[in-house]
């Protein structure tokens, strides 16, 4: 019998998974979680605008979506301020990153990323045979800095930063990351995945000029707007990088009524502000039980609040575990020594009320379980 | 200023785009298409009661999608007599076809497909620096046994056969595939697209062992399933190429409402008889219309009718212009000697009157055209 032959690049790759999603996890415990507030979505849902659009075109779903995604970038183009030349539309930024990856990594080629940034850009890198090299946090900060002299150490074609930053919260100043952008090594790209911006206060989104040749940014509606499952988000920089994209991407893979839906969202600036407003709410509740409960909450800029248990991450596997056991679906950071923190979504009151009721006797749980071990 | 550096590959890729879309087309000449009869889109729509649950779960689309696609896989695993781990759901054949090129093709690997087939498999091939061969059509059907000779001349890693055919609507017989698949090369994978599988008749889907490692099959929701825009298909096969798949497709890709969307579409067993018989009554007015207008349609076991203009594709190029003129978006044979054929999906009743009273003058003019260059 005949077997495929793969790549050297794939035969060599592991057979993993950048993130067991919620379902998955509600299928191995019997039951659904009772507080979803584990995945950083938005709880408070799409505007009701974009959910009556989305009905709406739900009837016609039987056409293709358009392509260039024309609608909805002459929207965005106005929205920022540039022209739809530098924007692709994609399968969200999980796409657009492994589309950006395809376009620049051979195997051996040299990344940038931060030690316990988004494993998912790790995967696309790893699935491309690129080679990562890692930074570490400081002072549970990305360190653009760092990561762009490494860059130039490393001859990466690729850099990668998320400001505001996931899993921990924090971020850097549009004013630090225009300063660091002044070394940003010859033929390095920055990709700044800027997937929680709407959440940020103001001086943490910077001003850079859209046709920097060094520079991609990428923007979703699966956080604020509350469109995960749509998955649809996009990219935004020079035009010759932007039409790179359209060398490989799957032309007609965005979801039709996504792209109807997004449309629909980012016009509804009303809805945006009282999401915006509830997540302030949801994150000041959550650092407030975090206190209660003798844990340190990080700053936030986003729509979820990392908060530090200390120790050697121990602690946190066995208090997601033992929430987990509670119906309450929460993740960690994902390396030392971010894996301190216990990383809790923005949710409703209901999600919140059932985080709290559930961390006392989890969080013993939890303490006897790395004792027992200890 | 840094410019990003592309992969050899990329950097020689040209800026083509597979298909261009009808609303492209319709932004160009500044109207709606009357009858959009031209992408082989299933313009009876998805099952009521797919919409119905699409619509339910739009708000729900704050939710990332269930990254196995679990519910789905187990339903489609009954539905075809297999396991869920001998599928993978996919962004569309589309997603499917890009990831499986990718699993498998390394620069200068060679392929296999039929001179006239899918541009959008080719367009991943070249994307990934593969080499195509292409095998002629024999009498306006794909040649197997003659694609599975050139593979093995070649040394390819992939063929690439699609039963029911498009642009020709024309098929083999599962016989006549099993008999073929008997010389099948050692060390190739044969993919065979069968998304106009549900409208074929009884004799035309093989019977193949899901086991087999060198078959891979793919199906769409894209067709009989009308949900075209929803990005939602299959591919079947041996359980270690399905795992190989999660080494590198994008998990969390899949929209949430189209995998909720498909399964109750899967379940609608009455609608899709009634899309057949629209389908079937539809192809046949085509015909008659062809006929009556003395072009001739070829026989199909898909939902569109090829029709023979004969020459040299220039009369076919004409009459595509001169039938979009009028509000009509059809296709055509995508190279010599398929573009003899003109291509027109099954339409409404309104569809196919629309088709009807533009072809006389839309013939005249595109006879007109050919002679005048002539």
């Amino acid at each position: 019998m005949t077997h495929p032959r793969y790549t050297r690049t794939v035969a060599a790759l592991p057979e993993t998974v950048p993130f067991v999603g919620p379902e998955t996890l509600e299928r191995g415990r019997g039951a659904p979680f009772d507080a979803r507030i584990g995945a950083n979505e938005s709880v408070f849902g799409p505007s009701p605008k974009a959910m009556a659009a989305m009905r709406d075109a739900v009837a016609e779903c039987w056409k293709y979506g358009d392509a260039p995604s024309h609608d909805l970038r002459q929207a965005l183009a106005a929205h920022h301020g540039i022209a739809p030349e530098n924007i692709v539309v994609g399968e969200g930024i999980d796409g657009l990153l492994g589309d950006l990856v395809r376009l620049l990594i051979e195997p051996g080629d040299a990344v940038v990323t931060s030690d316990g940034a988004y494993p998912t850009f790790n995967y696309h890198v790893a699935g491309y045979g690129g080679v990562l090299h890692k930074v570490p946090f400081r002072d549970d900060r990305e360190d653009l800095p760092a990561l762009l002299a490494k860059a130039g150490e490393t001859g990466a074609k690729l850099v990668y930063f998320v400001n505001p930053d996931n899993p921990m919260g924090t971020w850097s100043t549009a004013e630090e990351i225009t300063a660091a952008l002044a070394d940003l090594p010859e033929g390095c790209l920055l990709i700044l995945d800027e997937a929680y911006a709407e959440f940020a206060p103001e001086g943490v989104v910077p001003q850079i000029a859209i046709d920097h040749p060094g520079v991609v940014r990428m923007r979703t509606f699966s956080k604020a707007h509350g469109m995960a499952g749509a998955r649809i988000g996009y990219a935004m920089g020079a035009p010759g990088l932007i039409r790179a994209y359209d060398k490989v991407r799957n032309h007609f893979g965005v979801n039709r009524t996504a792209q109807i839906g997004a449309l629909a969202a980012l016009e509804d600036t009303a809805w945006l502000g009282h999401v915006r407003a509830e997540v302030t709410a949801a994150c000041d509740r959550i650092a407030d039980i975090a206190r209660a409960h003798g844990l340190s909450p990080l700053p936030t800029a986003t729509n979820f609040v990392a908060m530090d248990l200390g120790g050697n991450g121990d602690l946190t596997r066995a208090l997601v575990a033992a929430l987990g056991k509670r119906g309450i679906f929460v993740r960690m950071g994902f390396v030392p020594p971010l894996d301190r923190c216990l990383r809790v979504s923005a949710g409703t009151k209901a999600d919140l009320d059932a985080f709290e009721a559930a961390l006392p006797a989890a969080l013993e749980e939890a303490r006897a379980a790395v004792s027992a071990t200890a």
